[in-house]
């Protein structure tokens, strides 16, 4: 039996980069070219979001300012609180994920500013939890260089025990509230962590209940093995950066063996691979589209900044041979996942340069199509357990999420693959119904 | 010429405490039992005293759960950012100011979020920075105790000057957005503060430009010489504690003196007593609320409470007698700024406790009364040089709120005391109207 005959439906998030996924998006005449400040534009891309009835909305978080491309576009925003906030104030159902660093953030702050958001959208907050690998992030929080995978990790690990501690410190009838009596909390109720690890020494409790849906969703984007395992024990969803079913089938596996491992039923923890979606009303009119954008860039220009992403020389790269074999292993972008998703890709398909670029340069799969072509490619994934749902790129906000909503999710709708209303009320309770069959 | 005469005029407040300053405010009829986790109320706030044409709305905040009295109500609140935020999305000229401490929080990520919401909220946003004097707090980021006060401060200067470097690292042509050519930004005027003190090390910058107002207002509320000192250099409104008139007249010559020795305009500087203010249509319907609220809680729980709360053993108090004199200098209060305030008040005036816990309790001072009478005691202040304005703390919220704009704001108006309509678009351009006589 399919999945889809089963009853499983597809979870969709949408990826806000300010403009748009396209590095050309604040330039395109569909766009907003200073919308990476402008909050009105993130509350309407909430409402689309809503109005197709998605699960959430996703922001990354760079703690940056990314000098060598800060010439030719916005790559980050406002600070994710401050946009999921107002985005929660315009909205009803929509999720709100936001990323925040187990290595430059500080738990107690963390825990509470999210179990804030909770509390504030009725149940719709989620913590996307990284460790960062931009390495000059680290001099914006001190002298020292970003500490090695292995230590980020180590304290990622407490950080979110603590977290969770803090998020569960009030017994459900901790508050009691009782104006007669004039008895307002129970602190034999209330357990303070008392915290003392390698990393952190948190006393705690949090001044605050438990939220509408008891706490925050945890999220991940876990691609290297300690990524994994780490998501593995407390990620309700996980990100990847696959480019190739068998290696998002790969990926999707292993995640779920190692939640097992881990005494978890591997249906609770959804695996979303990211996915640049540029759809049309025909297959020729969402390539015209994607053409029309790319054309934005000059080639060279797209040669070099694909060439310093995956860290290979330019004058090695022409744009219409594959990547020389010499330089198969050379790869090394900043994550782990994005690089071993892309050695796949590369690897399976020896793809020219160009056709590289034009397939979203390695940074998630580039899906470009009718709503049928769309609807496919998504489906197999799901259906050959590659996925269980998507991290949803758009091309350029906010119109690119408009053609989505209208042209790909009633395509998905009508599969029977996507919910028509919000029947949850909190995110978590949307996120319980992940993927329960067997692996 | 007095002040009124001249044109000028206050600057209000309101110190949003969740349900209101009464210990009791979240058992009155008045009010609502669980608002310090509905986000509803705040906003309801936030609407109410826009219609009043308030200047701001001011969040306190508290990093620690204070075990002590957790049982009879709540003194703290979600986040305040997302507080803030959240007050935001639902108005369009209230000011949002929030405290955080420069003692638990990072500069870099403090800096982003409140340019952040200065940015979401079109330029009403403000920072009041604290040193927090609370000691448990110190347990909640760490397994030290609370740094000395000169530690606290010498890093907090640190700390404001790194945020303002921030705050301004974009020249206001450093975002180009030039959709034909393609050039986003000019990194050639954006500065990096590169800053390397004592207790930071930041490089920067910030990946935002300046806000609709520049930067968000700094606020303190500096009762110490070393904070009345910090204040004196960065502030743009400082709140204080002032019970009598003979105080608050030398602190605000105090302050301005200090401001003006940093060769600053002492006019730039708005000195914001704190005032709790009861109102009702008359001077008796004011007390009977006010009594009404109080009778909630037993005189033996005030005056523990007020006992705990000073410092001194309540077997050595008396509900009708003053405080004995051998006491005078126990008060201990936590903040420097609350207990100097109230020596002054008991020195002066050698009230029996229990009209001393009447009156406030030594918290803020405390005006019951018609609206004529509130006018007449904000006016004496402002005119006799004690205060440019007034932080105020409402009773019961949200219908406390509803009668001071409705009751006392009419009657200020009246007097031509404060505005009728919001004249500027930007919190900073408010207060850049504050106290210009010469001092």
């Amino acid at each position: 039996m399919t999945r889809r005959a089963a009853g499983e439906q597809l979870h969709l998030n949408v990826n806000i980069l300010p403009s748009g996924s396209h590095p050309a998006a604040w330039r395109s005449k569909h766009g907003v070219s200073r919308g990476f400040i402008d909050i009105s534009l993130y509350q309407q891309i909430g409402r689309i979001a809503e109005r197709g009835k998605l699960d959430a909305i996703f922001l990354a978080d760079t703690l940056a300012l990314p000098s060598g491309v800060i010439a030719s576009g916005p790559t980050w925003s406002l600070d994710p609180v401050v946009i999921l906030t107002s985005v929660a104030a315009v909205t009803e159902h929509i999720g709100l994920i936001g990323t925040a660093s187990a290595t430059f953030h500080n738990p107690w702050t963390l825990a509470r500013t999210f179990l804030s958001l909770d509390h504030a959208s009725g149940g719709r907050a989620g913590w996307n939890m990284v460790t960062t690998s931009e390495p000059s992030s680290a001099f914006n929080f001190g002298d020292q260089p970003l500490p090695p995978k292995a230590h980020r990790y180590a304290r990622a690990a407490e950080f979110v025990e603590l977290v969770k501690a803090l998020w569960n410190g009030w017994a459900d009838d901790a508050l009691v509230a009782d104006t007669a009596s004039g008895v307002f909390a129970d602190p034999a109720r209330i357990t303070a962590p008392d915290f003392h690890g390698d990393y952190f020494d948190v006393a705690g409790p949090l001044a605050l209940p438990r939220s509408p849906q008891g706490q925050p969703l945890l999220v991940q984007a876990g691609g290297s093995p300690e990524g994994r395992d780490l998501a593995a024990r407390h990620a309700d969803a996980l990100f990847n950066a696959q480019l190739t079913l068998t290696g998002a089938q790969r990926y999707y596996r292993d995640i779920k063996n190692r939640a097992r491992e881990y005494g978890r039923d591997p249906g609770t923890i959804a695996v979303l691979p990211g996915a640049e979606i540029t759809v049309g009303e025909s297959t020729a009119d969402a390539w015209a589209r994607k053409n029309e954008l790319d054309d934005l860039i000059p080639r060279a220009v797209r040669l070099q900044n694909f060439a310093a992403r995956i860290g290979i020389p330019v004058q090695h790269l022409s744009w219409d041979e594959p990547i020389p074999a010499d330089f198969r292993d050379a790869v090394t972008e900043h994550s782990f996942g994005f690089a071993s998703a892309f050695r796949d890709l590369n690897d399976e398909e020896r793809l020219p340069v160009g056709e590289l670029i034009r397939r979203g340069g390695g940074v998630h799969r580039t899906l470009v199509g009718s709503p049928t072509d769309i609807a496919d490619s998504l489906e197999e994934w799901f259906e050959e357990e590659g996925a269980d749902g998507f991290n949803v790129n758009i091309d350029v906000f906010p119109e690119g999420l408009e053609r989505f909503v209208d042209l790909a999710v009633p395509e998905l709708q009508r599969r029977g693959l996507f919910r028509r209303e919000y029947a949850q009320s909190t995110l978590r309770q949307r996120y319980a119904n992940s993927a329960v069959l067997p692996v």
